[in-house]
């Protein structure tokens, strides 16, 4: 496949739908009109634990303009959530974070919606607010939910190798704590639904969801009907980044509203309900302890992880896998080990964010590479390149390395951020400059257990030659349909601008599992890919049927379709497409396929190779620090990338500069802070986060490792870009100013008292 | 196939949209709502012929609310048509009939609009009015369209066999002159569309169309611009009868005014507008000549027609030829010729309707072989019997006949009749009562030329187990969604409550030609039914890979799959399908195919096999007649009808009732006058049609012929059931009061002065 000369593939291809979105044109959800819609909003808790006394909602109900107020005792009673099911769509008996849902209300405009909850009077019993993971681990903790006995969400326990006899012959052995902290996704799009019954009992929903697919199993499942008796349509996505995979209590509540009011309902999130209800990376307390010889040979690993998970679990158990897992697979380790609990507490829920667990780990481990090789005198980046896994390699999670430029990318990153670097002091001393360098392993895909990971594709050729793609996969703004146009226009020789990639929509388009894992280009790509090829074999079989000549004469060449043994023999695509939408030939220049990786999943110990492709990346950092105030300032990125093949340039260079900017705002900027429980950051006047004059100069360097499976050789790129960033930046600020910080984010504060201790 | 246990195919199936229909929840086109919709008006000709010398718009321009007023000027200069492109979406320079198209406006309401109307001010220049068909064919008569130097639209001469020798050799020649006339199809749902361009430029039509996709094609040939630019999406919709089948001016008039207005815009006609431009039976004046030999052999057959074309052709080119043949193969004639010419009028256009022009030829000649065989002492059954076809015939026009049993019907329709009639004279021979038959052929299908006449179906099985078909056949409410849902649940076993027929969607939608011809069933089910088995293949793989047995041995049987080898082995089908959509097997359980029945279509004389099966029918008629006052009542009706196979027994009995009372609609009641042009029954007010309380009792007899080629052996019986109706009426007027009306319709006038000539 890598020997084609390719037209398309590698280009800077503008987004097919740039144009819609620069104009303003393209419909968001808020943008959608719907004849008599009502406007829903939710009533939340004020109070991280409480048990409902009582809820009166007269009321509300009497104000005019209300058409539904809705409490738990209107809902049907399915619990419901991604991995465990623990959630109620409004709270039963009790609350368990602050912003959890306990009433809803339905009404002609949001004016009278606000307003109508203020009348809804709710009587709580605070109960003991449960805020730290390891007391709430205790056997005496309140408990956040009652029926599980115990807060302990879940836990793994993952061996591989003789690692006690590894420890022990290792030259040293070292061990520290980090943490990583809660973030919001912040997407310029706050999330939402309209939920529309149909004549023919039939639900429609339209919203912006990651995992179309899944998110209609989860609404049916939250409701108690067919999967199939739900419609998901996709608008526009503003944004994701993981906290829209999966649908949040709103969706099935708007359902509700709906069916009781026989009317289109609408929740739309306000940004402080983002804020109080996100879904942002899970925090954990990870205890890294890494075995080393004098010549700087990585032996063994082990971590013990302890996850604040909040109060609902969502995609965190499959995070926390991640999260204990994947950076084993960076380094050529002989054994590792690691205890991981994920814990219930009275915060909000956490989930999936860029990354999936995968950038926390890496923070804490990437980090500590750096710090260990300090202090035994070797340089990280060698220490790196001698340890690194490469194409060929079986991981201690056997995950099979079958394309892999780490080396070449550690290497660039660590060359290209020492050219040009600015002294190392400045102004006397007071500021300090460092550079730093950290690397990544990420999926593309993954075949979580034994499940699928696949994607389907449709392609259809219309009689005039326009192609239609459809698939079941997302595109939340990162690019993807632009994605699947190049590789159609690529396959089937038709410009981009004949190419429409039809809306996503459960009913008509294939089964996907959705965006996440940075899995749209390989999975999702390589279906569409298939798909081109099987129309084009009914494109050429047609042609040649056509022409009276054999099928294995007949090839296309830059959108023509010609035979190797009569020159001239030429027809266009649409002039085959024609003929055959009105053939008696049987063939409908429809192909259908359903892709699935060539992969295994993993077996009951997490034993497996579970992604077609991984990705690797290295990050190397300038910053600068203000000894005065502990302000740290990142002044250069250079983010090399293994992304396989470049398909759209455009496309990574935005996933780069993305990735690199949440990397920042993650490492540096934001925080969700919670006090006894109570959100201290809520609203975007009170989380502190990075703006385009934090931004520093990102050179995005791609290399291509053409990977055997993915579509052109394409490998995932929208989550690698953000991982190695924070700890590439720690570990600048401990060469700029020797002092390490194991707990994100890194603040001035924090910085001055490290750098200060005697000021204490 | 038709050794298969039936479990579905022949019940008496409710039809599957029958809840939304009787509960008022099913949308029809105005029942949706389209936020910011405007009201549609269109300002047409109140002249049959007329030059326009200006169009004055400025104060209807100037009129609050109204959005937007075109004419010629701001619309794309694209003729159009079905056969012949003389149509303009608004007329340019003049007016052809009393409705033409002239201007239109858009605006906030409904009275808005209404208003504006008045407000234009079009001077016209009167031209003389083309009226009679014969005049228009004369050298010196005005044209209807300049530019085409003649007023004659198209014609025909077909000839087969030394017909001169042959009507040399007959003992009896005879020749007569029949007509018939226009009605209107009085679908209970007037025509409409809403029209909306999306911000990709991409646009949207609503409307309930009988062909979506030629609609698609032919609003994007009017608009200038490429087919999949339109996306056509049928709501419910309330009867078309033929004249939905194409589309109608006010289809690209609506996408020009949302263009302009940036809006959406609803045209919805009135029942008047209905009335003056719906799409009426081509009106022939048919000279028949028939050969016979003593003992009833029919021997050869000619035809002269001049028929009444109107002022634009659409499909009246095909419903000539329809005409001009297919009485031809009704029986087994040595030799047969037509000449027949469509001729351009100042009159309301004609176009397709219930029988395509076989039921105006099949009044001539059922007429005409009753009268010879009267004249000649034979009885019309006995001849009829005696020179019908039969399976295994191949026909004059190459017609091969492979299901027929056209003589089992005559047979049973006469004896039926005959039992029980009243006795024929009553009231001291004021009330005279006669029995008469006539039969008929029609397709099921119609490959038009060298043309496709095939259907594609998608047929997707849900993890859930439900059963999604989609097609591009239309349901104007004629039970074909539901025929789909029998087949799919004969052949899967699912009940047909997890069956979804979706809704038809050009986008989406596999290609179909639409529904006419009778086909539906036919060629749209058996597309279904090959779906279902494509589907079915996949899902006994799967099931024999999951219980590791050969494929060969997997079967299904009342919905369960079984393995012949293990009677242990049982899958559920939701069990398979849960299973293969999460499945690396690469079995997506959808299956996609396009049908194109097995039939040659026809040479440039019009010699070919085009439907792949033929339908045949019967109808035996009471009537009696008032001879004081020439009034007819027809009192009982036995419709015996070679279906091939019952599919739905409710819905053939709807089809039967249907038919005949359109049958005898059209023979008696009603007629769209004109003087000089003028339309002289415009409105329901002044169209005399059928009421209830005309309506005879009817006997619906369905024979199974198991066609080798329909789904189960199933053949059309939408347009059959009308045919036979109206030559059996007058062969029972004449069987009565020994009179015989040769020009429809039989009003008591025209009886009247038929039984009483002295009066005159």
């Amino acid at each position: 496949m890598n020997d084609e000369k390719l037209n398309v593939i590698g280009l800077k291809q503008s987004f097919v739908d740039a144009r819609e979105k620069v104009s303003g044109s393209a419909k968001y959800l808020d943008d959608m009109e719907f004849p008599g819609l009502l406007i829903g909003k939710i009533l939340r808790s004020p109070h991280p634990h409480a048990r409902i006394l009582s809820i009166d909602t007269s009321a509300a109900e009497a104000l005019p303009g209300v058409k539904a107020v809705i409490t738990a005792k209107d809902c049907p009673k399915n619990k419901f959530g991604m991995e465990i099911a623990d959630v109620d769509m409004l709270a039963v008996d009790k609350v368990r974070y602050v912003g959890d849902e306990v009433a809803a209300v339905a009404a002609e405009t949001d004016e009278i919606a606000r307003e109508a909850l203020k009348l809804i009077k709710v009587e709580y019993e605070l109960l003991p607010v449960v805020d730290d993971p390891i007391k709430a681990m205790e056997k005496d903790s309140p408990l956040v939910h009652e029926e599980k006995g115990t807060n302990i969400a879940r836990e793994y326990h993952i061996q591989r190798g003789d690692i006690e006899a590894d420890f022990a012959s290792c030259d040293y052995v070292f061990e520290k704590e980090f943490s990583t902290h809660r973030v919001s996704g912040l997407y310029l799009e706050p999330f939402g639904a309209v939920a529309q019954w149909e004549a023919n009992g039939r639900l429609t929903v339209w919203t912006g969801l990651q995992s179309a697919f899944q998110g209609r199993n989860e609404i049916a499942k939250a409701l108690g009907i067919k999967p199939t008796q739900v419609t998901v349509k996709a608008p526009f996505i503003g944004g994701g980044f993981g906290a829209k995979i999966w649908i949040r209590n709103f969706h099935p509540i708007a359902a509700v509203l709906a069916k009781k009011t026989g009317r289109p309902v609408k929740i739309l999130l306000t940004r402080d309900e983002e804020q109080l209800t996100t879904r942002p990376r899970i925090a954990p307390r990870m205890k890294v302890k890494l075995g080393m010889m004098k010549d700087g040979t990585m032996v063994c690993k082990q971590m013990t992880i302890i996850a604040d998970n909040g109060a609902y679990s969502w995609a965190a158990p499959k995070v926390l896998l991640n999260l204990s897992m994947r950076t084993d697979c960076l380094y050529r380790y002989k054994s590792s080990k690691c205890d991981s609990y994920l814990v219930y507490t009275n915060l909000i829920p956490t989930s999936g964010f860029r990354g999936y667990g995968n950038s926390q780990s890496h923070f804490a481990v990437e980090s500590f590479i750096d710090e260990c090789c300090r202090k035994i005198g070797l340089d990280p980046v060698e220490v790196r390149l001698k340890n690194c896994v490469h194409k060929g390699d079986v991981t201690l999670h056997r995950w099979n390395v079958k394309s892999c430029e780490l080396s070449e990318c550690i290497r660039i990153a660590a060359e290209k951020i020492k050219e040009g670097r600015l002294p190392k002091e400045d102004q006397n001393g007071r500021i300090k400059r460092g550079i730093g360098v950290a690397c990544m392993t990420h999926v593309s895909g993954n075949r979580g257990g034994d499940k699928f990971d696949g994607s389907g594709a449709m392609i259809r050729i219309h009689e005039d030659g326009e192609v239609f793609i459809f698939s079941g996969e997302s595109d939340m703004g990162q690019g993807a349909k632009t994605v699947f146009a190049q590789i159609a226009s690529e396959k089937l020789g038709v410009p981009i601008s004949d190419i429409t990639i039809m809306p996503l929509d459960t009913d008509v388009c294939p089964f996907g599992m959705g965006t996440y894992s940075s899995r749209v280009t390989t999975v999702g790509g390589r279906a569409v890919l298939m798909a081109c090829e099987k129309v084009l074999d009914q494109v050429l079989s047609l042609a040649a049927q056509m022409s009276k000549r054999q099928r294995d004469t007949m090839y296309m060449e830059s959108g023509l379709i010609k035979c190797s043994r009569d020159p001239s023999i030429l027809f266009t695509l649409k002039e085959v497409a024609t003929k055959a939408i009105r053939s008696r030939a049987g063939v409908p220049l429809t192909a259908y396929v359903t892709y699935d990786p060539p992969t295994e999943g993993s077996d009951k110990d997490f034993y497996g190779d579970y992604s077609s492709a991984y990705s690797y990346g290295a990050h190397g950092v300038e910053v600068e620090v203000d000894t005065y105030t502990g302000k740290v300032k990142v002044l250069r990125v250079i983010a090399v990338h293994d992304v396989g093949k470049v398909v759209n340039e455009f496309g990574i260079n935005g996933q780069i500069t993305g990735g690199v900017a949440q990397g920042i705002g993650w490492c540096l900027y934001e925080n969700m802070l919670f006090k006894k429980g109570y959100p201290a950051t809520n609203g975007l006047h009170g989380y502190t986060f990075m703006t385009i004059k934090d931004m520093p100069a990102v050179e995005g360097i791609k290399i291509e490792s053409n990977d055997p499976i993915g579509p052109y050789g394409a490998k995932g790129v929208g989550e690698p870009t953000l991982i190695p960033t924070a700890p590439a930046i720690a570990n600048a600020i401990e060469d700029a100013c020797g002092v390490r910080i194991r707990d994100l984010p890194i603040t001035p504060e924090k910085l001055y008292w490290a750098l200060h201790p005697q000021d204490k």
